[in-house]
């Protein structure tokens, strides 16, 4: 079987843990949000490929949920001594090789998909990872702030300001020019079966969504398209969904996170049990609906989910 | 007083420790040495000016004579798991950072002259610190290995081959075109002394020496220049002089060296005591010659040294 997934960081990459172990021999290839890369000193910076990488390579900061396991902060100490920032950014220095390889590979020509499967080849994560585009896209997010509205970008929203600020608009800029990453159609035109995991759906899925191609191929792919809901009982499971939810104007709830999506994308979508009596609104809307434990506390619950998830598709496909 | 230094690595860098504190009020301008410089993992390193840097301001690993005190190598050992090297240059975490700020500044349009001063602005060195040039010289080393003659950078040559095999030519590739920085002829036309401490004399001072216009300017400065021997006894006090010397077809020894430099260029130069008997034919060739204790063992022996050098400086002058 060969699983397609569009993945954001954390929630993409936990929920890949537990879709490796509901379908150990499946083919699985991840589109990867790349949105969210950042240039730090000079170095080309991945948050969500790494952390897919990271976590199913079994180099992932279990606890945090990001950068690597038993690190130390060596560099960012001497950056800082240097008067170097930004200091809100969390690069340790066992990360800081990751980046100083890709920027020394893009620096040479390659492409970002290149480098992403040269640093792969030491991860092994059992899935085939692909950025979505080779190309620049930088998520802004349009904040006021001061009594001035300004764009800063995604991790400076997210990270230095932790979304304590209304999030007016957020904006993939560069995705209208950019082109999907080498196999990402080929992939999804292979796929039997198409997955959004519960990732954000605005700056995650939804940026990978908004390069060109991507979303008609995937409607079009004529195989059913599952996801499982970010949000539980009107709150993201993690993250903070609901401020970038607001920005795009989605009400912040497991039903509206699939109508927002909608039914010529999404066959099949899974809400947590809390949210149960949204069943009926999500079918209505034409998209099939079931209600099943949704919290990945661990590898078991995380696979029981995947699993749902394999489930609904082929409940859809029948 | 103005002293213009001009500087390699370690040698240069202790010797300037001396002159310090031999000369606490002076102004000293340190010209460095770039050839040594290299690109390793896609940043910029440039060991002889960070040798001086880190040593006048408190940060070298005292030992070692280069690197840092307190060192890591977490980002190395992670750079080498990903298969990328190379292993034989020890870069630490602490000067991966300086390499970090350095190939950023550059990457953001700094000469290399602008990106020394603000790396020093961390260190205070108490020195003026330029480097030769702004442009890229890259000391390349003519050997025969494996049947074939070849030519490797410099620090391949000096720390992975450990000057092992014969240097048939060192070659200063791109000196010719090679301007020096902002700062280097004026400052050698307002000296009151030059110094040529015991460095390197054909890949430190000779490659400096090999900047258009930098020769030139120190031999019609009408002060001064005075010079230490960096070989004691026909052997190097450190490092491996004696085979870069012998691809210019200079002996090692102190004499020769002395000679090497010439009359034109070099008013004093001062041998050790064991070398005493070199004396009377450095002075036939035209050059004021003294011996007295050359070995840098601590800082009073040091501070001795650059109090001899600026004693014959001033005989010199008279």
């Amino acid at each position: 079987m060969r699983i397609v997934v569009l993945a954001g960081g954390i929630g993409g990459a936990r929920f890949l843990r537990g879709l490796k172990a509901a379908a150990p021999e499946a083919d699985i290839t991840v589109i990867g949000n790349t949105g969210d890369d950042i240039h730090l000193f000079g170095l080309k910076v991945c948050p969500d490929l790494d952390t897919v990488m990271y976590t199913l390579g079994g180099g992932i900061h279990e606890e945090q949920g990001w950068g690597r396991a038993d690190e130390t902060f060596t560099v960012k100490e001497e950056l800082a001594a240097y008067g170097v920032g930004p200091e809100w950014f969390g690069l340790g220095d066992r990360d800081f090789a990751t980046h100083i390889v890709r920027t020394q590979m893009i620096g040479a020509g390659y492409p970002l998909s290149a480098v992403t499967e040269a640093l792969c080849a030491r991860w092994q994560p059992g899935v085939r990872l692909l950025p979505m585009s080779d190309d620049r896209v930088e998520t802004h997010v349009l904040v006021e702030a001061d009594g001035e509205r300004k764009a800063v970008h995604f991790q400076e929203y997210w990270v230095r300001l932790r979304a304590s600020v209304p999030a007016q608009a957020v904006v993939p800029v560069g995705a209208e020019a950019a082109k999907p990453a080498p196999g990402v159609l080929e992939a999804i035109a292979a796929a039997d079966v198409i997955v959004f995991p519960p990732s954000n759906p605005v700056v995650s899925i939804g940026t990978i969504l908004a390069v060109p191609g991507i979303r008609e191929a995937i409607a079009e792919a004529g195989v059913p398209v599952v996801g499982l809901s970010p949000i539980i009982g009107d709150a993201p499971v993690r993250g903070m969904a609901d401020k970038v939810l607001a920005a795009v104007g989605v009400e912040s709830s497991a039903a509206a996170v699939a109508t927002h999506y909608g039914s010529g994308l999404l066959d099949g979508w899974l809400v947590d049990t809390v949210d149960a009596d949204a069943v009926a609104g999500v079918e209505a809307a034409g998209i099939r609906c079931r209600a099943v434990p949704l919290l990945m506390s661990d590898l078991d619950t995380t696979t029981r989910m995947a699993r749902e998830a394999l489930d609904l598709a082929e409940e859809v496909r029948a």
